[in-house]
């Protein structure tokens, strides 16, 4: 039975999720590398960062692909998730407050099951894209 | 009954342990981190470090005191450690090695145990002390 985070009912195509918003620290990036067991040094090595021609180190890009699933899955409820795609349009640096947004793009019913189709896209404070993404969720009906 | 790292009968004052060498890079801080718990920004955000007037991050104390830890069990035995002691006088700094030493400096028995009691350092590649310590170690008997 899907999570009841949002009935099928009370989704119409154009809705946007709750945002979720995040300013981006070197700590954040640490604490990720020891959590995801990824320790490149691009990522948490400043000196390594420069030497290599980069302004500073840099975020994981699946930090930001899980902090935009963490909106989503607010959003619809884990267990309702069907498909999970992102692409990395950009780097995420240290300082920016990245925007993680969710918008249902087609409503409909196949195989007995009520769906949502959503677009996702992670963008920084100046607007400037990180992530694009798409998503399917089953939802939960009222009746 | 101790581990048989080293037997009584084999140990005399002034035994040197192997020593145990490392050259520190911010990743073993970072991943330091995430074992201990300890995000101090001091640690792993250059950024910060520099803001507040350090020459770069440096490692957590207990770091170093771990890689001393390491060396001292692998030689004695962790089961036969009755105490471990240290002091830290110095910061670990990225790029520099440090090697950790530990020397017998009485052998007795005392309460129908046999003991070793060792003075420990962390030093780096000029000689800079980094750690002062000590401990006392129940050794098995090949009797």
């Amino acid at each position: 039975m899907p999570e009841e985070k949002l009935f099928f009912e009370d989704a119409s195509e154009g809705d946007e999720a709750p945002e979720l918003s995040l300013e981006v620290t070197r700590t954040h990036i640490v604490k990720y590398a020891g959590a995801g067991g990824d320790f490149n040094p691009i990522h948490t090595d400043e000196a390594f960062a420069k030497a290599v021609g980069l302004p500073s180190v840099f975020a994981m890009g699946l930090m930001q692909g899980g902090y935009l699933a963490r909106m989503l899955t607010d959003w619809l409820g884990v267990g309702n998730l069907k498909r999970y795609k992102i692409r990395f349009t950009g780097q995420v640096w240290p300082g920016e407050t990245i925007t993680c947004r969710g918008r249902i793009t087609r409503r409909r019913s196949a195989d007995g099951e009520n769906l949502v189709d959503c677009e996702l896209a992670v963008v920084n404070q100046d607007g400037q894209s990180k992530i694009v993404g798409e998503a399917t969720a089953v939802l939960p009906s009222r009746g």
